[in-house]
């Protein structure tokens, strides 16, 4: 739908920031290109509140130096800026914020530019863009579907060009639903992750702030910017994000019976063809009884999760419910229906289907599912407000009920053209982890980015396979190997194997005598030294503790030097312990001994 | 109250053991001793159902050869027990168990003998024991007194030397109060160590099993054989419960303004007593200010978690109100005032109050409170039944609310001879921790047993200060130490400092070059070593994992040999590390070296 000429001028954070390193672009010059761009699409319904460009050039002129400095940004309006009015799409509520929400403040630490507040659906209720008086923001794809929301102003926004990233929040799936309709990234980091002081609240026990942009890199860039403790806001958490590291490969897939397509062929084919191209990635797909989380689904609207939506604003719907959009009021109106019993007793209900999810996430590193059904229309939604919308959370609302994180990437398209996409789902913590699996999976597909008819530009080179996030990368030389006997002490702490890489030629490697398992010893040397094969691990840092906890004498834990030129952790020998065993580093390593007969 | 001559028979979970060690007692004789200690106490209100002593007799002829073999247990009435009734102290409500709680179960596989089911406030709504249609188990010290609740009766089996060990269950005190009522001790787990399956809930979100017996080591003894995690109850917990260590030193107390006595000076000098034990102990005081405690406690009786209660028998309450007790009646209909947006705005001001508290766990290792402000006398509870209760609760009622785990054990009695008591309280997972110091600070006021007569058995020698449960014990030799440059990277990660050691003389201390703190390195030796000063620190797996993931090359973690015969973990130097530094090892440690201007 974009009719601007976008190229050569920027459109992905990654971009924005190559221009502006090489001096072709300044933040004033990328502020008059983002007003020509908004301009240009013609949206009327896209922004609540657009601030005046001679305002942003202006803070363009003096931006502090931080990871986003410069990088042009839509807030979804239930996320305070301090001088703007935050009006939750409900014009009777409105009030002009005195504050920046704590996320805000951290856009502007990282040197971001708020453009200005995206529409949505009224109070983050629904999945649909529809559900607003300040009119429906455009599918960027296809005018006939609705823009997919609540986060409908903040996607389109990215998918249109107009901004490389924007903020939306997500309860049920408003920060992967419209992603998903708009063929664009939607990243729904672990609940606490990002900060929610100074957010709405729809449901503030599942509520998260969700970050949109053109590429999955992108959005963990944006993640990595906005997220961190804050001490203010009692359901923040200190998670350790990390950063991206090798493809998971274990990938739960919704088995026969979860497969819910509503009887459409064109998005079922879509999501096998996405499977396809995960499979071709080198992913192994394992199907997965998604019952449990259809039934965590199934409590969040039809249960009392919903009194939160009504406590959020409990004083303002008590006073004035006409003020709100009627399906908004029907919806929240519910609330009264339930008791604190009914509160706790869905709880309860909860923390047994949690308990019945766990199991899972012991099989597979990631959960694929499609981001929808299938696409709505406008029409559909005039016909029927209500079923639609909750058809569209079939594979989202179980997610930070379950206290899950996801990423929504555009998969191949249908065959009629209409937008497809997956959301690769794991544990709270997990973040970083998806990355690369979404990246390198919106590459697969080939989908253009958003509606920008530009093509994805290539990932960065991974290099070597690394440890992801706070993961310790561990050097192993004996009987730790895979297939060698204490491998299986390294398989039951959940490590994973990143890489075989010789070390550099410094050392010696002994065959250490005594009883057990037969056990090398390594011993850095000044001259004379071997490069000897290794493998590097990936453990939790609790794992790595209780592995090193658990290592007896003369063996210990240092940092080895490898040919690849990392300096993992890794096995040493105390010299006393090879002062009687036998020098083996003529073998170049313990599998190559053992092998000869040693 | 006891007029039974107890001695030399067993009173204690260890003096049984010792007992049954010896072959001086069989669990047979056992038995016959308890039924006539139980008809010697002759209080009809104490067991709701006493098995017949014969069938207690016949199972103690082939017992496990579990952690409590032989030992009597009685197990309070809301708790499964199966082919007894569970009546909940509520006639209307009991039913014959068809299967034992997982919490019973697991005392079967330990061996232990369950003598009947006991008296408690109706539903364990309570903190009085007065709330039963079974009567009112006699206060084991001043018949004047009530028990103390809800589980009235499983205090009073042990207060009295009935049995050494009983459940109770805990969810606002009801584990704490009747203890320190009866100056025995009263063990409140971490939610979720042991499993609530099987038990009526109370608050299901806040309710757990708890332990009562004669000594703090027996009550860990008991938690330990019945602790692990239960899949099929979804508030369980893996949490590594771990073994008794060092004496925790810093010990919160109630500042000026948290004191809390309600104008009994006896009570209030009690305390002080204590406090002046702790002192003595070598604990150092710090005063917190328990507001957001209090205000924790206030949202769980005045709040929305009473619908915990109405929702736990909510078929029962509603078909049949008039079956209860009118006290518990009146109480638990509170709920149906709350709607399930006050339930939701109640979990998010636990949520503030959670985070309020939290930095106080920085400075603190347990916090020292009143298990109760002041006696209740059954005179007291007549005139007003509700007031005196929520009286007692002062310093319980928001332990479980804020995922804490808590030790009540007596101190010296009042002036007049009244009973005063204090519990120790720190984060979940942390109860070994309270256990030393719960045990010395009980001696040290040299109170009875209970109504036993009998002094406590001296601690078991302690021994070198040890790491509890799965913590790693690290030995440092350099820039950690206690005072020096890197010793903030120790403490930042929560490492306690156990003890200060020196190596066996087998290893050569080196200063090493480069920049940065100056560093030393340790090298064992086969011949020419020296003992070198150590600390040896206690951290969790994940932090020592994180630790060791951190330190620069040449040095590495290995194992140490110890002086006092121990083998932490500790740091050693790779050999090429100290071909260029000066050895350093005639000083006897780093700190030593440092001080002589090195």
């Amino acid at each position: 739908m974009t009719s601007t000429p976008l190229s050569p001028l920027p459109l992905t954070v990654a971009q924005y920031r190559e221009a502006y390193a090489s001096g072709s672009l300044t933040p004033a010059e990328a502020v008059r290109e983002v007003y020509r761009r908004i301009a240009a699409h013609a949206d009327p319904a896209l922004f609540i509140t657009l601030r005046p460009e001679a305002e942003v050039a202006a803070e363009a002129q003096d931006l502090p130096a931080g990871p986003l400095h410069g990088i042009p940004v839509a807030v979804k309006d239930n996320i305070a800026v301090a001088g703007l009015p935050t009006t939750c799409a409900c014009p009777g509520y409105a009030a002009v914020a005195e504050a920046d929400a704590a996320v805000v403040a951290r856009l502007r630490q990282a040197g971001a530019l708020v453009i200005g507040k995206t529409n949505l659906d009224q109070f983050a209720t629904g999945l649909v863009g529809v559900r607003s008086p300040y009119g429906v923001p455009r599918n960027t794809l296809d005018p006939r579907l609705v823009p997919g929301g609540s986060s409908s102003g903040s996607a389109v926004a990215v998918a249109a060009g107009l901004v490389p990233l924007a903020l939306g929040t997500d309860t049920a799936g408003s920060g992967r639903v419209p992603a998903g309709l708009n063929a664009i990234v939607g990243l729904k980091p672990s609940l606490g992750a990002i900060s929610t002081r100074g957010v709405v609240p729809a449901c503030r026990t599942l509520d998260c702030v969700s970050v949109f942009a053109l590429t999955a890199e992108d959005a963990f860039d944006g993640l990595t910017a906005l997220a961190g403790f804050d001490a203010a806001d009692p359901y923040s958490r200190a998670l350790p994000l990390g950063r991206p590291g090798a493809l998971p490969r274990r990938i739960g897939v919704p088995d026969a019976a979860s497969r819910r397509f509503f009887g459409d062929t064109l998005s079922e084919a879509a999501f096998d063809a996405a499977l396809a191209d995960l499979a071709a990635l080198g992913a192994t797909l394992i199907p997965v009884d998604l019952a449990p989380f259809f039934a965590t689904a199934a409590l969040l609207y039809d249960g009392p999760w919903v009194a939160e939506r009504w406590e959020a604003i409990r004083p303002f719907i008590t006073a004035q419910p006409e003020a709100l959009h009627p399906v908004t009021r029907a919806i929240t109106e519910r609330a009264t229906g339930f008791s604190a019993a009914d509160a706790f007793a869905g709880r309860y209900r909860l923390a047994e289907l949690r308990r019945a999810t766990e199991p899972v996430w012991r099989d597979i590193d990631a959960l694929c599912v499609p981001t929808f059904p299938r696409p709505q229309t406008l029409a559909a939604l005039e016909a029927d407000p209500i079923g639609p919308n909750a058809e569209l959370g079939t594979y989202t609302n179980f997610v930070n009920l379950l206290d899950l994180c996801a990423l929504a990437v555009p998969s191949r398209p249908r065959a009629d053209g209409g937008p497809a996409g997956v959301t690769l789902i794991a544990p709270a913590g997990r973040d970083a982890a998806l990355i690369p699996l979404g990246g390198a999976l919106h590459r697969a597909g080939g989908v253009p980015m958003g509606a920008t008819g530009a093509t994805l530009p290539p990932a960065l080179e991974p290099g070597p396979a690394r440890a992801a996030g706070d993961a310790v990368e561990l050097a192993v030389v004996g009987a730790h190997l895979s297939g060698l006997g204490l491998n299986g002490e390294l398989t039951a702490l959940g490590a994973q194997l990143l890489r075989a890489v010789a070390t550099r030629p410094d050392y010696r490697l002994y065959a250490l005598p005594g009883e057990g398992p037969r056990r090398p010893g390594l011993v850095r040397v000044a001259e004379g030294g071997a490069a000897i094969a290794t493998e590097v691990w990936a453990l939790s840092p609790e794992a790595f503790g209780r592995f090193v906890a658990a290592i007896p004498a003369p063996l210990g834990i240092g940092t080895l030097r490898l040919a690849d030129g990392t300096t993992p952790k890794g096995f040493l020998c105390e010299p006393e312990g090879v002062r009687a065993a036998e020098d083996v580093s003529r073998f170049g390593g313990w599998r190559a001994y053992l092998a000869a007969g040693g």
